[in-house]
């Protein structure tokens, strides 16, 4: 099954937004197996649209596109398509029903533009729009004119905004592809998250212990991000089961120190996970994390049973005043010191009553470095019940990824102190 | 001057790695006065390369391809391309020598597969690699097979390292596009950002006011984004210029309230640069966003001479110790409530000694919510010098989309209370 994706939106090809769909959706759907061919990003012309939906459905079982389902005047995919395909454009009760509630909601009237997007192209189904109010749109395309032979095509209109695009592909595209591609052979996709080691150092442990799976026709993927090392298995056809599972008991045993949950597992659901399952209790004293980490946990549903209280002691009268740290201290150490962050963690730990406390203390940059303490040394703690643990590192990254590499390893370190050991 | 991107490498269509090239590129290219009409990624494979390119060829007057310069098995561009303009390839001494250059300075062998990258095809330009070993490759084609009327195109092969590609492009391909396209005619592009105001009410604000410019050939264009929506005024040719300052002016005039900034401006940044510009000191008490307003503050370079410190008072314990909030507001209006945020406000103030202060509070859900206080509800709060102003909202979204509207709503208050007013 063949996939081929069209984002629209001028705002692309003036570099003014980056295309995070490309990677989602090629993600998504090499997860559920499919193969994307080709992704072509267009402007919100009807002309450019028309073109480069015509010569995807001339090749590829399934179209999809992104954007220009909105109520202004650049949103165009909705009539082009159904222009090209020559079919009329009914309104729809049910897509006019949600927008209406949409705005009620957030006691606004109805802008009289919307009443485009409750229209919906002849023989298309409507994908309910649960965080926004252009609904998706799905329609085969059978027989195809734009195809050789006129082999059917389907194709699928998504919302642009990816938080109304994505909930849309997992709660109706998902389970419609499900049944427009039934697949005959099995197909498994096991992806394991690690942290704290390289993408060739995990090849390496666990490349030729894998070797007989990989030969017999298991794929094995690497997938590097900030302070992360997606390990993926794909299993296809008879056995596919039994290999992916012998992959992931083999590369346990190997890097099992370092993975810390599967598929869509972040450190921060692992945590909220394991602290609410153990009862447990949290608090966060982020001086250069600036509050990084505590946005991820609280990102979380269920953090509120596990987060208790965070600081951001920005300046040293903060760290001081709430968490109790030494003047004595920042003056003979420095704010970025082993002292200073064990200091601030017991002092969370205390202020807040929680079970465990972070602390992380470092100096992000671009400025504020020195010869003996670089730009991008940090020092994070794990205060709890019994002890102090305390981990240096450098970090010398653009202020973000330092910001998000520092968390990754503040939160592997909280997570093997508190749940692990 | 017409361009389109051909983006190669399997590891984005699997979804593996995000395509930066498109925005980089494609905002470098716009920057420079050139339409970028299409962005197209394929796989590594010599058919979808050679189908892409000649595809691009008919159409646009460059071409520039992405990736596939490198000495694997799977980097096929170069000798694809070349096959298909039907140009041999030729060993080059000055790419033979920057290889040797490289691997010397790292003191290693030259690999024997890095053969490949000293290839260039007949009559074309070596843009020279200085972080890397591929070089990159531009020739003109002409005349040209692909393009109805044979008229020339120029197509240029740049490697796929961003490391690699961004210096390269500024280096020696920048100079070229001048030399290549001389641009006779003007080309401004302005963006006006603007919160507090949904796209089809700008546009319903703006459109007629705005149409005299649109007719005259300047493009008005809306991106929505999570409670921001971009206006962007795009003029070409004489008078672009005085056009774009004009459809500005007016834009100002009608919604100047919710514009906060132009171009890359975000509020965070926005409210560093204007708090440092006027020596003012800033405190942050977050309950719902959970520390999502202090990182966005704390990723810009300069936060720490504006934020003090940041409280995320998750459990009410933490409201009455930390930010002096009284137990009986707590008990009588609840944590959610005009009156707590007033106080958690004037406490965050008081504590830190900032010269404002905003405080959250709201239920971000799934869950918590009742029928007097849904899930989205959220009151924020300004405490400044003379008086605290206070906000309520329903922002009944995912938690996510809760935290990052309910970010922008109080950031958008504290800087009109602090800065605008």
């Amino acid at each position: 099954m063949t996939v081929e994706l069209v984002n629209t939106g001028s705002e692309l090809l003036f570099g003014k937004i980056l295309n995070t769909h490309q990677q989602w959706l090629c993600r998504r759907l090499t997860d559920l197996g499919h193969t994307v061919l080709r992704q072509v990003a267009v402007p919100d012309t009807g002309e450019s649209i028309e073109q480069s939906v015509r010569e995807a459905l001339g090749r590829a079982d399934l179209v999809i596109t992104t954007g220009g389902l909105g109520p202004t005047c650049d949103d165009l995919t909705r009539e082009r398509i159904a222009a090209l395909l020559g079919r009329r454009l009914f309104p729809d009760a049910s897509v006019a029903e949600n927008i209406e509630r949409y705005f009620a909601g957030r006691r606004l009237t109805v802008p009289a533009r919307t009443v485009v997007e409750t229209l919906v192209p002849e023989g298309a189904e409507v994908l309910p729009n649960h965080f926004g109010t252009a609904p998706g749109l799905a329609m085969q395309v059978s027989p195809n004119p734009f195809r050789d032979g006129g082999a059917g095509s389907w194709l699928v209109m998504l919302p642009g905004p990816p938080r109304e695009l994505r909930p849309m592909f997992e709660q109706s595209l998902a389970p419609l592809l499900k049944v427009w591609f039934p697949r005959a052979e099995g197909f498994v996709c096991r992806t394991l998250k690690t942290t704290g080691i390289g993408e060739s150092s995990v090849e390496e442990r666990i490349g030729d212990p894998l070797k007989h799976l990989v030969d017999a026709g298991m794929e094995l993927g690497f997938c590097a991000r900030v302070g992360e090392v997606d390990v993926r298995f794909v299993g296809r056809g008879l056995g596919a089961e039994a290999q992916v599972a012998e992959a992931e008991e083999i590369t346990r045993g190997l890097v099992g120190a370092n993975v810390f949950g599967a598929e869509d597992d972040v450190l921060e659901s692992v945590i909220v996970r394991d602290f609410q399952k153990s009862g447990l209790t949290l608090a966060l004293a982020e001086s250069c994390t600036g509050g990084h980490i505590a946005n991820r946990v609280t990102n979380i549903s269920g953090a509120s049973a596990v987060l208790l209280a965070g600081y951001i002691p920005y300046a040293n009268a903060s760290k001081v005043r709430e968490l109790g740290v030494l003047p004595a201290t920042l003056e003979t150490y420095g704010a970025v010191s082993e002292e200073t962050v064990r200091e601030m963690a017991l002092g969370a730990r205390r202020a807040s009553g929680a079970d465990y406390a972070v602390a992380v203390t470092g100096i992000a940059g671009p400025t504020g470095g020195s010869t003996e303490k670089p730009v991008g040394l940090v020092y994070m703690a794990v205060a709890g019940p019994s002890e102090v643990v305390v981990q240096r590192k450098v970090n010398a990254f653009d202020r973000e990824t330092f910001k998000y590499l520092t968390a990754q390893q503040a939160m592997m370190l909280l997570w093997k102190t508190a749940i692990v050991a």
